[in-house]
């Protein structure tokens, strides 16, 4: 009946469930690490498996953990463990000299939307040292070279963030591209415990902002790994949901049941015709996010940016001058 | 019915007389500047006018400015100026040597709320030169003596913002408070394109961040004048607006009316009851904010802080040196 | 005798003159435009001039501006004004059409430094609207696409910035570069007050970084117009200036003469030592800068980017909406 | 001779001891904790010994920490913990429910002037929690309500520090305050490496900024505990102290020697007025500082903050929910 926005297959899969859509080509694996830490993979297979999911082939592994927007001592490094072990399932070929750039996605100026800039700022930048003293400058062979770029939004640059990433893809070469982005869920609850690491990029109107162009293995050439981490509902979604939730309490309490009755006499197109009238069309523009979203991001931003630098510079630290 | 969430006098006034409250004791006074530019002042006279409005005695005077939200050579200059003749409408004696505390509250840290800190940027600070140079070292007698401070939010802190304010306050001995302050609207049309300035001061729930405690002549012992800009509508308001519209529609729309007919039916505490199962409670710590708010924020702050400047340090510029 | 650090070419001019060293392939003139404003030009016409000079042929434009660091309400406009003016002399064709590309070098997180990042923050960018809404989009054929970047600084990407902005350029092919960045002067008077734009990009050595890498035309293959105001002195200019005011005020201090005199009788590779043995080799990777460089790099950047609006972008801004 | 910036007690003994000045009054003791860290005491115990060293009475303790400045996974967790038992020294009386006020003091917008409000961003702020939820609201007994506040400096807000703090601290009554501040020291070596602890509060003249008036017992009339991490040399030092090696070198070096006699017939206003040529007023105003500050400053500020957690808010960080 309507299209909801969420950045999440999880959510999609879900809600697909919930309206027994037929999901042929889509498999789900769900795996409990312990009661607060579930990590659930969901594979698209199939051409036919993509349309009805409404996002492209490639895996998504969604890492639920219910603690993860606690403020903890050492930034839940519990939960890097896992992602860096999720990145290293992605990573096409395991050669530990694969180079990497990272890519900080977003408006660092916004909070909710600051989460990739705010990554980026906390990554251990190995390429520039590796590249002037060699492999032996950390006492390890197990350091891959590691750059990175806030390339900024649109409306800061005037360019596509893909025309900018392309650009330096081109020059730089690296093998794999690591893309961080906030994103939108459906549902307020999964704000800021959710991490989704997918090797199908960053794909055109996903995240905050909304991106125009996919940052893919197709548009750049190479694998593009993308982590994102839902940090705004998108303010017409609240309103969507809420009819929905609407006609359930109709169809469930006895109170609203006559009221129910007249709902379901609608056919789709007099639904429709509600819910456009319902929604204000400066909505689409908007964002619904939490009010100590600060704190999240800063949380957050050091879980992901720890995650990736397990999975990319395994080094004793002491033994690194920045 | 429910009570909506606006800090805007403006928009109770509104409300009610939507909805046909007898407003006695609440004067409403409208002046058109220019297409742009309307003028409003919402004069609450009685402690019965405050009850029905549910604010506070007093004067809130609204510039509503359609074009304050676009890019602007000089930040809109000619708002400034509006904006500084209210102010001084507003300050309870018209000494050019009063003392003024200017108070960014919210959280620089969170876009939407940062506006006050922001302003306070961007102030001429001249109390600490004129304490060392005397009245002369601008060239000019009418430069008031102006100070600022932001007080951080009560989760950076660990203290209320009148806390801070109070102990400044006695320390220091300013005559007159004005505190800046993000606000929540009920209309997402009213973002960015308004000015509230009140001398009731900051009251307790209103701001983004809704304040526990007020920040008032009566809290403080000296006048406070407060300057709010809404830059978020409450994420519980969207839900409760958008059900009073289908309310509206049901009663209007042939199509609808069966339902609408059955939604009559229903008794005020039966509305209660759907109202409360459509609202999710996390929505009650979220807002909802454009997704350019950092950009409004950024030249708000600018249009806000000029006018302030204009109304308390009309100097030769050239001759300040910071 | 020694080399002194600075970015400036009026300055590299005006030790030559003072050391009587032949200045052949060198040409400079003087406008006074007021008694706060002289503009000079220095040209290097030849190799053996750019070979004396130590820095590259081309044009080196200075704007000496006294007040230029003092508070001011429309942030130097007048300076704004004679920026756009230079500008437009060094552009090399006159084309209203060319797109430019503004490079923001320097590190945003150290304050004298971020000369650059801050000048792109206040950029009118326009690539993007013109590429969606074509020429009219502005009511003024006169508004050229401009799009900007800041690359950030090796030890935050890994990579070098003639990496990222030539990928970029190869990508997005503007017309023409402008690179922001701040300089070292030699001379702490000349902090804050004055502006040296060259249409020789950015060269090795040079910024308060220290470039590895050129931003020119030879390295990006198009023009590269730069655009720079000295924020800090090179710890060790400081004391090697030190030094040559003491030999100086040795040979005029009756006092100091007898000591001057054994001075004098020691031999260049004698003079070599001496500053070895009092340079710390810290001091190489330190700079000197103003207790207030917040403010003056605040303001700096409004009055930068407001010449670079000017020149690119004299829209009426009204109609712009961002 | 003349007087050299430093804020750091230690320099001063050092010096004296170089100089061979009489210390009746000041004890020193040295403590190596392994080899990269030692603690130092210097106790100026009486008013003669004040005199001598310019410096108040009472207890200054230097962690010398030769690696704190390189990066590391957990912010030198360690240092830390040298930190926290500092700290517990220093502390009047054990109880654990003594509230704590942290004063962030010095310039956010200025990196090595930021490391004061950058550890504040960092601290665990206890104080509403405590005063809303009662003291299991950590389950543990052993945490300390703790506020915080960032006063910013006179030019942001007009006010000196110390009216601004005392004010908050008659009105919300704390039992302590800690004052984390950047502080200049004498030789460049010891920038970032070494952190001070007194309980003699900050002193005027000290700090970047170099406050005008003391925030200790005196003033506050409660016990102010200072930490201080040197992040600058002041550029009149720098150039103070080379004048120092060049009379060193002089009577050291054979090439030299003459000019050394020459010298050493100085009178001492004969030196002073050599000094006093050699210095630009300008270097006043000015400091000396490493180009990758901000990194620096980042990771500091971390290691102080951590160790303040660690002394008053022994929590068991899981149970802690911001």
């Amino acid at each position: 009946m309507y299209q909801i926005r969420t950045d999440l297959a999880l959510e999609t899969q879900e809600k697909m469930q919930e309206e027994h859509v037929d999901l042929k080509g889509v498999r789900y694996v769900e795996e409990k690490i312990d009661k607060n830490l579930t990590i659930s993979t969901v594979t698209i297979e199939t051409e036919n498996g993509a349309k009805t999911m409404g996002k492209p082939r490639g895996t998504y592994i969604t890492i639920e953990a219910l603690d993860m927007d606690t403020a903890d001592e050492d930034y839940h490094r519990e939960i890097s463990v896992q992602l860096a072990k999720v990145l290293q399932r992605l990573v096409p070929e395991k050669r530990k000299d694969m180079s990497v750039l990272v890519v900080g996605l977003g408006n660092r100026e916004v909070t909710p939307d600051a989460l990739g800039p705010r990554v980026v700022d906390n990554l251990f930048i190995t390429r520039h040292i590796l590249k002037e003293y060699g492999k032996y400058a950390f006492g390890s062979e197990n350091v891959n070279p590691v750059s990175s770029i806030v390339p900024g939004v649109m409306a800061q640059t005037g360019m596509e963030s893909l025309e900018i990433i392309h650009g330096i893809v081109k020059e730089t070469k690296p093998e794999l591209v690591i893309a961080v982005d906030a994103l939108a869920a459906r549902n307020t609850r999964r704000l800021n415990r959710t991490i989704q690491v997918t090797d199908t990029g960053i794909n055109p109107g996903s995240g905050v902002g909304n991106h125009r162009h996919g940052l893919n293995e197709k548009s750049l050439g190479i694998p593009v790994i993308s982590i994102g981490i839902p940090t705004v509902v998108d303010a017409a979604t609240i309103v969507k949901d809420m009819l929905h939730n609407l006609l359930d309490a109709m169809s469930q309490s006895e109170m609203l049941k006559s009221l129910g009755n007249s709902m379901e006499e609608l056919d789709d197109s007099e639904k429709y015709e509600l819910i456009r009238e319902l929604l204000s069309p400066n909505l689409n523009t908007m964002f619904v996010t939490p009010k100590d979203i600060d704190e999240s991001v800063k949380r957050l931003s050091f879980t992901v940016s720890e995650g990736i630098n397990i999975a990319f510079a395994d080094i004793p630290f002491e033994q690194y001058t920045a």
